[in-house]
């Protein structure tokens, strides 16, 4: 298995606090030693960093835990390979360009017998079950919706309908962006918070860090951050299993089923 | 304008000593400050760096310079803006994948005129015509072979015709790489070398700084090295200005004419 970070905000705001955290499970704290990767959207742009080494080895890592980069839209990856070896084409996050936009996919969980018909229009180029998702939530967009982005709650609702239909097949936790917000799918395990003002303290789980947030955060700044196990020692929220999230200027703009229930029959709309 | 370093070798060679002269010239002994970015191809894989800042002052340039990744194809680009602003979604080198491999293209000239019609396979995210003309090639190869990919003979052919079509429009010194060979347009300036035993020393123009190569490489290692201006005092080969080049195992695979002459009325096969 892996592990997933995620950081959505309202202004450009810097993920190395909880990066530092997070890149010590990989190799270090945990036992995610099969490579790492970040994406980092400012506007429409996106850059990334991948590395198919532990990220708690990885020089590369510790650039990204120190060098500010300030962002809205953040997905990063550390990773515990069960399908598809150890190589930089299977390193998450997967990338592909939609509408003129670069979308931005990271995985956790096996999806042992997913196996649907690809037309080509996007192809995986690692062996990962994976990207092998990925391609295909882009391609069922893109055939429906054509050369026309839908809005974001219609994207939302299909992509609930894809999870439904992963979640046959295996666990399928994963964070998608395109730069505009940032969904989340919790299939099993995913956890958030928002920080916003009033800032207090948090101190890190994994490495002896504390940071005061009022030192670093302008009143009006408000942040998301999801990851697969809590960083700090701050109130985390458990995302119920089977819950399809969208954030968006650092607040949750919707959320839906995705496992039916007695209250939620998986017909209505989108949250 | 900008500067383009390329890199194609029999073997994974690292590029730390050619781009330490060359991210320099990004806003420190050149002009080319509006951003840089470098893709190394790993197998199928492919990881890359941008930032939109100069090269000369950036931590993740520095970085690139002294970790050694090991690569048979790398393209790098430093910037100096002139359709489009300085922002990352303009920072070359770009990416898309077609049939299931990335593809990394980075430009040097300005396509004043070009404005194809574009039929939403590829777009462009940024505003430069560097990216509209690779989602064009991008484009025009899929559309003449749909999901089977041709051999490297053949796009070679395709990428000369596409260079003397985007030449009417203005300068395209380009390198293209899917990770198993790299293609080089000469538009109107850019030079390569190959480095092969026996292995001699080379001093950086830009930078105090010597490499003693046989040191370093194996006896049957060989790299070609490009580059828009001759980054050592090593014997670099001016291309001539309307050539495509295509580079595999560090050696010369194929060269054919991109502006007709008397003795190369540009009709015949690719070379």
């Amino acid at each position: 298995m892996c592990e997933l970070l995620g950081m959505n905000s309202n202004l450009p705001t810097d993920i190395c606090f909880s990066f530092k955290g997070f890149q010590v499970r990989g190799g270090g704290t945990a036992v995610h030693a099969d490579g790492w990767g970040i994406a980092f959207f400012e506007g429409c742009g996106v850059r990334t960093f991948h590395d198919p080494k532990p990220s708690c080895q990885s020089p590369i890592a510790k650039l990204v835990s120190s060098y500010p980069i300030h962002s809205t839209n953040v997905i990063a990856h550390i990773r515990k390979a069960t399908k598809g070896g150890s190589r930089l084409e299977n390193t998450h996050p997967f990338q592909r360009e939609l509408w003129g936009r670069h979308w931005v996919f990271a995985h956790n969980g096996t999806l042992a017998t997913f196996a649907p018909a690809l037309n080509g229009r996007f192809r995986p180029v690692g062996t990962t079950d994976s990207e092998l998702a990925f391609c295909w939530i882009m391609q069922e967009l893109y055939a429906e919706f054509g050369e026309c982005a839908p809005d974001v709650n219609i994207v939302f609702d299909r992509l609930r309908q894809f999870a439904i239909e992963l979640a046959q097949h295996g666990q399928i936790n994963f964070i998608l962006s395109n730069g505009d917000c940032l969904y989340a799918h919790c299939s099993t395990k995913l956890n958030y918070l928002v920080r916003q003002a009033p800032f207090a303290e948090a101190h890190l789980i994994d490495e002896d860090v504390t940071m005061d947030f009022s030192t670093v955060m302008s009143s009006g700044e408000r942040a998301v951050v999801i990851a697969t196990t809590p960083l700090t020692d701050e109130d985390w929220i458990p995302m119920r299993a089977g819950s399809l999230w969208c954030f968006e200027d650092g607040k949750v703009i919707a959320n839906a089923a995705t496992i039916a229930s007695k209250d939620n029959p998986l017909t209505g709309n989108c949250g």
